[in-house]
């Protein structure tokens, strides 16, 4: 292995054992084991247990937000924005990339420790700038927060909401400018 | 101290280990030590740690579910429905009951182990039943994921909003009738 494979591997194994134990439950031992690596390779790549948590999530956030910016990419018009939007939310409350847990242990730790706010920081800005495409800046922060709600409300309750559902809370804030 | 009262307190002293050092980094001894009582006591109180965490995070959302209950309460009018909730959304996002951790600790729980969602799912419920005093049920739900989400990233972004820009989000999805 390269030098940076190996260093995507120990990244990728951290998030695993994040994902397993929690944030609070890594250790350099337990990701080396994870990844297949000696133990010493650890200090070698990183340089120190914050250095390993932030390059992860950085990963994590990074993935996590591919899916928004795609789908909103390829959207025209306001019904077609809705459902791109609606169809990420669908997917985020599924839990289809296994990501739930992850997210959270984002969060936790970025409303524990600030040195982690850049990481979430940089994922709303992303998320914002991909809304940007279609709406005008505050109605794109807004709507940001709403897909946080309705995905993380969504994915929490016992019966998840219909995708038509979805739609129909996302047109509460975004509405066509022909049906008004 | 009655049987109540200790109990009470090691339920306390739990919320107060998890803000400190994480759900994984609880344990029955630090508790203990954090409530002063005896370790023993422990397993007389509670059939184990989960009992323990999860009677924990019981008492956090009952508790943390009661601003907006009372704000609500109060309010009277479409103009004051969005000012109570406003104000209930500022001091989630300036954390002033220093909640911001543990909100995010129960969601971590509750996304790793579906026994805990009875937790997140009873919270919901309340705020639903809050907002419905003023709102139709599928409103009511909508706002309170819209309510989540606009903490959520307040809370997070290193530029938190103002109050007229919280009203202002709010007035997107509540409307004043005669305003329409």
């Amino acid at each position: 292995m390269t030098y940076a494979d190996r260093k995507s591997v120990i990244i990728d194994a951290c998030l695993a054992v994040i994902a397993r134990d929690g944030v609070t439950g890594v250790s350099h031992r337990k990701v080396a084991e994870e990844a297949g690596v000696p133990l010493g390779s650890m200090t070698y790549h990183f340089t120190g247990m914050d250095d390993l948590l932030h390059q992860a999530f950085e990963r994590f956030a990074e993935r996590a937000s591919g899916p928004l910016e795609s789908a909103l990419a390829e959207a025209e018009g306001t019904d077609s924005v809705i459902a791109a939007i609606a169809g990420v939310i669908m997917s985020g409350i599924r839990d289809d990339a296994g990501d739930l847990v992850l997210n959270h242990e984002l969060y936790t730790i970025a409303a524990r420790r600030p040195e982690f706010r850049d990481i979430t920081e940089q994922w709303m800005q992303r998320s914002r700038t991909a809304l940007e495409r279609h709406l005008p800046p505050d109605l794109a922060r807004d709507v940001d927060a709403y897909i946080e709600g309705l995905t993380l409300h969504g994915a929490l309750a016992p019966n998840h909401p219909s995708m038509s559902q979805v739609v129909h809370s996302l047109q509460r804030i975004i509405q066509d400018p022909h049906h008004k």
